[in-house]
């Protein structure tokens, strides 16, 4: 079986959590090899008590660094990680590290799938639906797109939710200002009845719909997602913690709060994106995922069971024939 | 003392909950005037055992009208509350009606602001913020806007900011994908050097910064503002009630529940709409005030309220002396 590609060296905990987060996932049955410089990450492996392949790579993308760095520091970690896959050494690869590196490695590397002008981010997000989630495409590959873009995230998207999640019919919307075709910017306007080719369009949605649930896929241009995925979590935080506080304030709620402290912990822990792990970029010819700079060793262990799983789904082959 | 002119028969819920907020408002020292169906309005009142001056007016805009029937429908509801504003009957009108009739009424009958070319909704969003919340503009007036129209919006929060909750120097930030002043789609890129001339601007905020209170003025066109607003919304409601549900699957929880109803139920409320009761439309020759259509007596009342507040705080003034 092929392994899962770790860019071990990327993030903002690397390599400690990237290691743990790896070691984690090897115990539930994930191949993984680590992909960064070899000495820590044996040190690493070593002071943890874990054994894992490594593969070698002398440099590595800072967060601060230009995502075009990756077409000439060649021996960057997320480079080998993404070549491995390129060459058929590793199933899928996993990144913590500079998003827009990972997305430009990725593009660089392996190319676009054919017919797919725009590979896309797709995020999970929890929701009242089926699933338990909303698959949203794009969350922030593409700023600018045009309405044709869309069509094909679209696809992309129901391609996902059927091989990932088993939803054979799912709902897609296309996220806008009111539920009238009358109602968007200029871009959905246009993108509108290019969607209605995509089996189980429903038409737009409105932001409110998201959490509950009105659609399965959620389709939108990469500025508008990124920013939709990133309140939704900043929110889903700040709340957690107004009621943190609000039971606090009094003794009664103190009282009250240990007794439903597991309940809201539950609940804490499927908003955390650490539940999900990492985003998949849809449209390039390999799995390749992008997570948090701030991922600890679940948000990485999650990533790498998702990208496995992902690689074995035949999504990919699907992807290649999506019209 | 000018009465608020309210539109009386706007809202999915009027003209019950509208006269009912109606009362509740003038029982707090804010004069109103009803305007609708008189015979329906008085008989409501009398229904309520309340009193409050009647406007009549013979038509009203449905929630399924088309927004430009307020050109050819003199006598609309709404076109009888924008021109008491316009005659200098009414300090301020307000509606829970048809957005984009109340929006079409207050461009076509009061007209612009010199200077301003697009008028911004502005709506006001829970944040942990020093007034408690951010000032979102634009929240859904504008679909389709140029980067100057950003400045605009930037400088009518600032002045928003400053006369309705004292903050002497609002922090401003400009809703991107990415905290560089590189990162963004084509708008934001050509916007953010212009907004360096508003006094306060911070730089791009992202998603996840909005409900962290890092911003005071969060500017944005208003597509995306109305999926963020919409989904802060949906996303504190789908929040809570599954607070509720987690909390009820246990007997632990259950009992745990009771104690911290209280506490909860008082965070629920920071964060219902009604709280905020209706957003004010600025850059028009007036106050008007946008509601939801679902709004409650309690919506009703606080829309009322803030309508009062703004229409003697001198922003209209300071509005038309931005540059």
């Amino acid at each position: 079986m092929k392994p899962v590609a770790l860019d071990a060296m990327g993030g903002d905990r690397a390599p400690e959590e990237t290691v743990a987060g790896a070691l984690l996932a090897a115990r539930e049955g994930v191949p993984v090899v680590l992909v960064g410089d070899e000495a820590r990450l044996k040190e690493e492996l070593a002071r943890q008590g874990g054994e894992l392949p490594v593969v070698p790579a002398a440099d590595a993308i800072g967060m601060h660094d230009a995502a075009t760095d990756v077409r000439r520091r060649k021996d960057a970690s997320i480079n080998v990680a993404v070549r491995l896959v390129k060459e058929g050494e590793a199933e899928a690869a996993v990144s913590m590290g500079h998003s827009g590196a990972t997305m430009a490695a990725a593009l660089f590397l392996l190319g676009r799938i054919r017919g797919i002008e725009r590979p896309a981010i797709l995020a999970e997000i929890p929701a009242d639906a089926p699933a338990g989630r909303l698959f949203l495409i794009d969350a922030g590959a593409n700023a600018d797109v045009r309405p044709g873009h869309l069509l094909t995230f679209a696809r992309m998207g129901v391609a996902y939710a059927r091989r990932l999640w088993n939803l054979e019919d799912p709902r897609v919307g296309l996220l806008s200002i009111g539920e009238e075709p009358t109602k968007g910017n200029q871009l959905v306007l246009a993108a509108h009845p290019l969607l209605k080719r995509v089996p189980g369009f429903l038409g737009n949605v409105e932001g409110n719909d998201l959490f509950a649930g009105k659609a399965d896929v959620v389709v939108t241009d990469g500025f508008t997602g990124n920013v939709v995925l990133k309140l939704a979590e900043g929110e889903a935080r700040t709340i957690f913690r107004w009621v943190k506080a609000a039971l606090s304030s009094s003794l009664r709620g103190r009282i009250g709060g240990l007794l439903v402290r597991d309940a809201l912990k539950t609940l804490a822990a499927r908003m955390d994106p650490a539940e999900y792990g990492a985003m998949p970029l849809l449209g390039v010819r390999g799995a390749v995922f992008i997570g948090h700079g701030a991922s600890d060793r679940r948000a990485v262990k999650n990533a790498l069971l998702r990208a496995h799983r992902l690689a074995g789904s035949g999504l990919l082959d699907r992807l290649a024939h999506l019209n």
